[in-house]
């Protein structure tokens, strides 16, 4: 799976224009995965959403090309299950493969070298991204953040344990903990600030009010695509067989919230009021050039026990995805002020690689399913301007930051808007992009 | 809802002999629902399980009842979607009030004196509850589970910080955190030991072996029945609208997993290769006689903040529910021993009721969705025959327990069965049960 082969073509161009922008995050050569509405304005319209990939400034109909013969008749078993024309649902009753097959046989669609007589048909199936209405990608059951940005563990934890900043298991475990699936919104959804306990005055007994640190985290999240069965590991090898695709997350966080919650069991209240994510799953297939040798470990530091540990793994087990944060606030529009970048990172800064995250997840028999999200937590880097979060960025409040509308920030605003980006670069190959994640706050009730 | 009726009174009877035992749980006044397969041995059944209630040692087939004219036509709309016919499904559509009504309903077909015609024709849909498969009542989206037990968690925290057994917040926060949803499975299923990284030995870098310390944790599980959109909390007077039910639930732990990894955010891989629940859940309205005050804070104890405090929740809230855990190991089925009684707890013992811990979950705006499960955390109450878990009956296997066999335990053996038992008992009310909640450990592979 991490095999660059002629998909990978940085000299494949599309006849839809706007994919051969060298700017677009969509070229023919990404082909994300998204479940759409075309027509949200027909309130008669009772269809599920379909299934398309972006490509350019351009939503691919994938339902409506195949109805219309523009894929192989191997693909009709897949399609015979249209109120359920859902990649989750493929995945899960034929396994990803199709998906795959689904995605090159929009390639060679969509490839300016194809038949005129197909080019002028599939042109029909095109819907102009701004027109329609993106929904979650995958039907999600289960959600689960780890915490496996070592920079990021490390400034958090020195915050909290100056002498003791990561916990020992750190560099043996990749940690994580269950989220909430039913909270997780679309890019582009408003989120209200939610109410909790705060107990920033340890003399007073709590109050219930509106959370005063709000952050965001910038994530990157990953679908599964093959299950397992409960009770049946998956071996370190394998892992990413069972990873269709990755997204952005914004897994907000209310930190107030967090502080006065957390011990014992972990945060709960303080992240499941939302968790954004961007509605494209770029492929692993898409991401194959973007692959990077695993974190590379100090010499005194251990090395992940055998069943976390593999050479193909060590070798391109990780990935080279540029992940950017950038902020609006309601003074900043109001001022026509662009948005204003807040950091940026890359997950190939992470302590382990996803393989190594959903192999962790399974280790114990725990049954992964297809559409459930796995996210790495905060990505953040070495330099203070590659902090994935408020609560780093400014150091629990203490270091705010300056903004060009002359406006400071500790922790979000009611109006702030928090927009996500992610991409990968390599010389020689097409950029590809994810989209957008964006959430605006809105005040609490 | 916390009201007492004629659907309580201990004299009714049902036509069903089996249900007028004085020892069934089963008697016309419950009525749980379950979801079952009438015919688990014909392979070319495809028909998604059916909904029914449990009457003495029979299940009462709903849908087909339904469909034969038993009940009003005012209950077509809902048995309109016959293919996902299922009480989240049922409950999801209409709201839980028509399952509600369809129970009173069936109420009256079971009832001794209904007429002679409805009787017959009544019979033809009572299938034997040793012949069918019982599946999850509910699609659960999300598990939450909670850490209500006062007792569970002075014992647990005075294991691990004697000097500081309950965290600060204990008082003021039901305290809870995410559970796995999809390696929830139904009582009966066998229960593999998993594997995990292993840390006794500080000494040494941690191991990943089968867990040595395995237990379980006798919890009271409940269904969420009305939803709340994501941003509107539910009121804590309005939290017993939004639950439907309840059930038995092994939260199965590997303590030594536990141990190594939940620093700090919670318990994650020691928890997530299987929660077993029991089949049967026992609506709010069969629980009705069974109510009791909240828990009874000591004098210096904080009230509840405002959005956790309510009159009617305070004298009502609580639920007297009589638990039992049981176990049977290999050796004592081999000598034909009957389980042994390992502990009996209540959960009015609970420092928190259900309301609150829903309200509490709900409080930052986090929708809960129809079928979702929540658990009130391990019931022990403050005697040592009353700890609802190994760690604390062995002190974390310091003190093991005898067995009638002449074995010990301090944590679970392969082979050894748990069997969790439910039930309610009130003078002048029917005695009314939940089944039973069992799971067998198998080796590690």
């Amino acid at each position: 799976m991490y095999e660059i082969n002629e998909t990978h073509d940085p000299n494949l161009r599309s006849w839809v224009e706007s994919a051969n922008d060298p700017n677009t995050d969509f070229p023919i050569q990404n082909l994300p995965f998204c479940l759409f509405r075309p027509d949200p304005e027909d309130e008669y319209d009772f269809r599920p959403p379909q299934m398309g990939v972006a490509i350019g400034d351009q939503i691919f109909d994938l339902l409506s090309a195949h109805l219309n013969g523009l894929f192989g008749r191997r693909f009709d078993d897949i399609f015979v299950g249209l109120d359920e024309f859902s990649p989750d649902f493929i995945a899960s009753m034929f396994g990803p493969e199709p998906l795959s097959d689904l995605r090159t046989e929009a390639m060679n669609v969509l490839n300016v070298n194809a038949p005129r007589s197909i080019i002028a048909n599939a042109k029909k199936y095109l819907v102009p991204m701004g027109g329609v209405e993106l929904e979650l990608p995958f039907l999600i059951g289960d959600y689960t953040d780890f915490y496996c940005s070592i920079y990021h563990a490390t400034n958090v934890g020195s915050m909290f344990r100056p002498d003791n900043p990561l916990m020992p298991n750190y560099k043996y475990v990749p940690i994580g903990y269950h989220g909430r699936a039913s909270s997780i919104v679309i890019s582009g959804t408003d989120i209200k600030r939610p109410h909790g306990q705060n107990r920033s005055d340890a003399e007073k007994p709590p109050v219930f009010i509106p959370a005063r640190n709000l952050d965001y985290e910038m994530e990157l999240g990953f679908f599964v695509g093959r299950e397992n069965e409960l009770g049946t590991p998956i071996n370190i090898r394998d892992a990413e067989d069972h990873i269709f695709g990755v997204c952005l997350v914004n897994d907000w966080s209310a930190r107030d919230i967090q502080a006065w919650e957390y011990q014992p069991l972990g945060p709960f209240l303080a992240k499941n009021f939302a968790t954004t994510i961007s509605p494209y799953v770029v492929t692993m297939e898409a991401l194959a050039p973007f692959r990077t040798p695993a974190f590379e470990r100090d010499a005194a530091d251990p090395q992940p026990l055998d069943h976390l540990n593999d050479e193909q793994n060590q070798k391109f087990g990780g990935l080279d995805i540029n992940l950017e944060v950038y902020i609006q606030t309601e003074r900043m529009r109001q001022q026509n002020i662009e948005p204003h970048l807040l950091s940026r990172s890359n997950t190939k800064d992470l302590y382990w690689t996803i393989g190594q995250m959903l192999t962790h997840h399974a280790s114990n028999g725990c049954n992964l399913q297809t559409g459930d999200l796995m996210a790495t937590g905060t990505v953040s880097g070495k330099e203070k301007n590659e902090r994935g979060c408020l609560l780093e960025m400014t150091w629990r409040g203490t270091e705010p930051i300056d903004l060009p509308s002359g406006e400071q920030r500790r922790f979000l605003e009611d109006g702030d808007e928090i927009i996500m980006k992610g991409y990968c670069e390599r010389e020689g190959f097409r950029r590809i992009g994810f989209g957008e994640c964006r959430g605006r706050v809105l005040p609490a009730d």
